[in-house]
């Protein structure tokens, strides 16, 4: 009798670990990956306020990203409501908190890929849509473009009925002082470059005051990937200056076949080290695994002088966040539950 | 005394094979490639007139190339000057002969990146700049940026003291009944769309009659590759649409350790596909030929529903210009001066 209970037992337990190997129980993994910009973050400067703001923030995004996979929701509406959250919090440089540009101006650039379809949509440079990832969204669903720019976008945005603001909206005290602390520095540099021999017409030489940007990476019930970034790009840029973030396969990549990627940092060299892509690229031609390809891209930023950070995760959910600066911003959850948030190295 | 010329000559033959197997020798190879836009160009469709002066005005700009070249000056420079006299011709969908946006405007993007540093630079949504392709330069050599957009792009440009024309400079009479016609086109398709299921805010079916771009890809006598793209976009395109021309990566890219790269074609599909970096990627990680990596690419596109076409060079002075449609303006010139015009498949 007792012999046959345990052996009914151990044939239970055989099920179950079949059961588990099998893809549709393995695809019932989801997870959220998010990140609010890399930088000179140091516990030093942190007062414990801050970082419990920055904290609370970062858990209710992980927290919605979370509610919608739960519910069976895809990738792409988890990493846009997600994404909502970030941007309608003013201590994230995207949507609400969005840094001025030289002009006072909040421009912003938002991208989305999903992964399943590879397909894609961007806007850049828009001043007046209160979620810029939904514009990016609406780009990719509900016209044959992938990026569209400045008014033409905010128009195409007002059509396809998002919330439109007015640019008012975008202003916090903080942002505005950091632009007037970026103006004095920058035109102090503007001097010294004027007297040195290789004239440059811009400067960042204050760039950890100026970056900052947020990103979601899921993975949804269905085994799909989808990514996302939103950025108000660079405190004092001039001349419609455009980074990273908007750019598909620089800050913002996604295909179910490799990884979801949504990057943060220098934009420039984000741009011309194509890392997104890279990633993926690394993965499906070197065989890499996520967690190298995301290093290794990470490292190519830094050997050429860039530094920043990124999320990364596979279909298997794997997740990656290097970063070389001394911190950011990050944070997953899985589908336990369990809400991780970091800050620091 | 025979034996001793004839050891003498064999020697020198040893020599000569020698200094031809240094990489100094075998870098006086020099190349230029171009392309002028791919699409349903068709000789059924084409007058003799027309067809001369295509050739006429890639022979100009391949031999103004070589000239570069041949003087010992850099594929940026190159490239450049290449691109110049395309943009200055009203033939071609760049500068001079830039299409018309549905509101009326010329509304042009353009990329360079230098395979030496991979310093890259861009612009897009610039009305008033002659040459486009020398703002990209600019926004690369002289800010510390990689991407300028509208009219933050201009008054850069202005600043840097490149060219500016009125817009009505760009007015030609073929491009305005192009707008017309494809006015016309597109409203029978918005009907179309509208009764339709789901709900389209643009078309693009009558694409044949709306693309084209120029690019060069230029190896100079240091061994050094650069890469540029320039374009007016799309025929009747709203919203600020941007398309891959000025995305580094997608249109534009150049490393010396791989491949300088320019396509043309559907943009959209090209972005989404990352396809000039792609190139580089597959010949650095999947140790691809040139050839076979920019077909591997232009397959891509194909698959997923796209088409156009590449120009593609190593440093080696290996040579691909795929494409998928009836024809792409094409052409090259090597050292010994021999320019190569082609038109259809």
């Amino acid at each position: 009798m007792i012999k046959t209970t345990k052996s009914l037992i151990y044939l239970m337990i055989l099920a179950l670990m079949l059961l588990a190997t099998l893809p549709g129980w393995a695809q019932k993994k989801y997870v959220m990956v998010i990140h609010g910009g890399a930088g000179t973050i140091l516990k030093a400067n942190m007062t414990p306020a801050k970082e419990a703001d920055y904290r609370e923030a970062l858990t209710l995004a992980l927290k919605t990203g979370y509610d919608a996979l739960k519910a069976g929701k895809s990738s792409m509406d988890a990493v846009e409501v997600t994404i909502h959250t970030m941007e309608d919090s003013p201590l994230f440089n995207a949507g609400k908190g969005a840094v001025f540009t030289h002009d006072g101006k909040n421009e912003m650039d938002a991208a989305m890929m999903d992964g399943k379809t590879q397909m894609a949509g961007a806007v850049a440079g828009v001043t007046t849509i209160r979620n810029p990832i939904s514009a990016a969204r609406a780009v990719m669903e509900k016209s044959e473009h992938v990026m569209m720019v400045g008014q033409g976008a905010e128009q195409f945005a007002k059509q396809a009925g998002l919330k439109i603001v007015p640019p008012s909206y975008f202003y916090t005290k903080d942002r505005w002082d950091g632009l007037q602390r970026a103006i004095k520095q920058d035109s102090v540099k503007a001097v010294l470059d004027h007297v040195s021999k290789k004239s440059n017409l811009l400067g960042i030489k204050n760039r950890d005051d100026k970056f900052g940007t947020v990103g979601a990476v899921a993975l949804d019930q269905a085994g799909n990937l989808a990514a996302g970034t939103s950025t108000g790009g660079m405190t004092n840029k001039k001349y419609g200056r455009v980074g990273d973030a908007p750019i598909i396969g620089a800050g913002t990549y996604a295909n179910n076949e490799t990884a979801g990627i949504s990057a943060t940092g220098w934009g420039e060299f984000y741009i011309r080290n194509v890392v997104a892509y890279d990633i993926s690229a690394m993965m499906e031609y070197k065989k890499m695994s996520l967690q190298d390809a995301a290093a290794a891209a990470i490292e190519k930023v830094g050997k050429m002088g860039g530094d920043g950070g990124l999320i990364a995760l596979d279909r298997a959910g794997n997740v990656a966040m290097p970063f070389n600066t001394a911190g950011m911003y990050r944070g997953t959850v899985t589908e336990d539950g369990e809400i991780e948030v970091l800050i620091y190295k």
